[in-house]
């Protein structure tokens, strides 16, 4: 790869991730500068375009985005690469993922914490919507959503992050408890597929609870 | 008909097409690139427009749409049919619709299960907005949404889809069980304004059932 | 009055109403083709500006408002005036209100059912957002809605509706019961003002009755 | 500061005072001419920009900012500052705040009043969000939001929310009941961003009390 290509590669993504994090800041998902969203611009050595800390997602640009390394260090651009990078990096390294984006929604942070008698995952299953996630062909999919519990320190939690990924390697994303969501894709337009797909699915199951019926 | 005339035909539903399609994204009844949506080019033979598989249905534009013959054969454009097209052409063929819309939203997901007791329809009655279905001219109507099952191979299930549309003469759409609505109009204006009067009483009544009073 | 002013007056308003029709529309308050907006043109001889019949709110367009008359004869412009142009004028008349506002959204439908058993109003009180109605200048404020039944014969109902609006001369609305929310205003502003202050209102009242606390 | 200085800032702010109003109303948190929003021009003698009575929120430009100084009077610009200016002052003076900005949306609505059984304040403890707040840099946070009672005097009102906001001085906004939010940064980002975290943690914390598991 020529310097100009990495570059030029860069560029574009770095537009696409701006207009991914607008629109997930549109649906109400990404509010309060929340939420972070990355792609890889070349695997060997691994570049990562990502958002930078504390941008307005609703006014997000190009200029927002940096590279970095495989260890999280600023190789392009300027600002604060998000403090959670290192989790961006660990899921590209354990899942072979183009792009990763996390998300704060409202159904999401509810659904992370409707489970917390204990249980660490959140099952989906029967709905035809489940296909928009990679490789599922039919809506007789169980899609099992690991929850896993929050932290301020994600360089030293990247290895749990990475046992939880092999241990469901099944998994198409896993939420944080009290926090978000986390997806990925082999490219940008599959991550953002699954975002949408999975934030549906988690107003779908959200909304079942409130009902009558359910009682 | 001139092949200039379809050819023009075609290019403007493509476009029609396109707009609604987005329309709905917007909405957030076609997530995830779910979702799919035609329109009747030319009766005799017959072909029909319909968006392919795969695509962001914010992004749809014209080019995503493709014109098929009575056996779901590609005529025109480029990409895959709906996986559904054969659904579409059932429809078409029982109800002589001119468009047919299909949707996937948070309400109708959830009303298509409310009913997971036995019953195999969701009725909706005594409501105003019931005058924008077609040849509906009074709020005391009672219409009755059939409830199929799900399934992954639409050109088995036409035929059991033709004997439910049969069965149910008066019905302007149905419901696929954790899946999504159908329904059709005699041009895309008349299923367009369908889907927003479906999907606004799946609204009211899935909200309903959420109350106090109704406990 | 001018021919010249009342043309330049009606230009205006059908401007504004396709305005406020389309915002109507964005808000899920004005979907299939449903909800109807008149503005007073002059008062003497009455004249009223409204939006036709069957028109797609999303897409309104100075185009699609005509011209009546105190009976509801078309003076100007092309297309059928709405079936409840009736009502309108009715308001028009017992208010002296220069502008009427219809809306059918999804809490209004839902509110206008809550009392079902038998109450004929709904009671909003205590809300700084009731300051939004005119006149009203303290949250110590008791709205009472009138709820009246729904017909398909506005122009035989409209005696009745007078009756409702003498008996409740403080009301800044009522709700048709299964149908939608009528508001006015002495200009197009303050009855816009009324109907986002009212549907705030009614989706306030409507979740609150979903929730853990009320049963 | 020059005259020019401050004409230029106050220019500047009025500007971007105008897309956080615009974008707090198509959030809904500003229907029906509600909210009001503010920014300090410079603080020595004090001089804030701030929103007019009675503006559509919608349609919130420049021209409906005006420039008060720490008494409440008009210094530049028409129209009436609104019924509030007192308060924003109050906030100004107590808080240091370089911004104040005030919504009324649903969930705030419902949740100031969800503790009418006597209780002052609203707790919100262990979300991710939290962290969009000023100064909190952990989910391990207990923000308190003080709820006080609605008046229609907050000249004479001042005092009494002076006192809270020395009572709770790691308070990052507080409720009026049956009214709405108030929150303030130490400029315009800051403060926007407060906004769209509390109203995000409101509606999660007003959506769980519907859910069945919570009874």
């Amino acid at each position: 790869m020529s310097r100009a290509f990495v570059k030029e590669t860069f560029e574009a993504l770095a537009s696409q991730l701006a207009d991914v994090g607008r629109h997930c800041y549109e649906r109400g998902w990404a509010l309060g500068t929340s939420g972070n969203f990355s792609a890889v611009v070349r695997k060997e050595p691994l570049t990562l375009a990502i958002t930078t800390s504390g941008v307005d997602k609703g006014l997000l640009e190009s200029r927002h985005i940096v590279a970095i390394d495989a260890h999280g260090r600023m190789l392009q651009g300027s600002g604060t690469p998000s403090a959670e990078a290192m989790l961006h990096l660990a899921i590209v390294r354990s899942r072979g993922a183009g792009a990763v984006l996390h998300t704060h929604s409202v159904w999401g942070t509810i659904l992370s914490e409707a489970t917390a008698d204990g249980a660490d995952s959140l099952t989906i299953e029967g709905y035809e919507m489940l296909k928009g996630l990679a490789g599922v062909d039919t809506h007789e999919h169980r899609e099992r959503v690991p929850i896993v519990e929050n932290t301020q320190n994600w360089t030293a939690a990247a290895p749990r992050i990475e046992t939880i990924l092999r241990e469901h390697p099944e998994a198409h994303g896993f939420l944080i408890r009290g926090h978000g969501l986390y997806t990925w894709g082999k490219d940008l337009a599959e991550a953002k597929r699954q975002i949408e797909i999975l934030e549906f699915l988690f107003e779908v199951m959200g909304r079942k609870r409130g009902l009558a019926w359910q009682l």
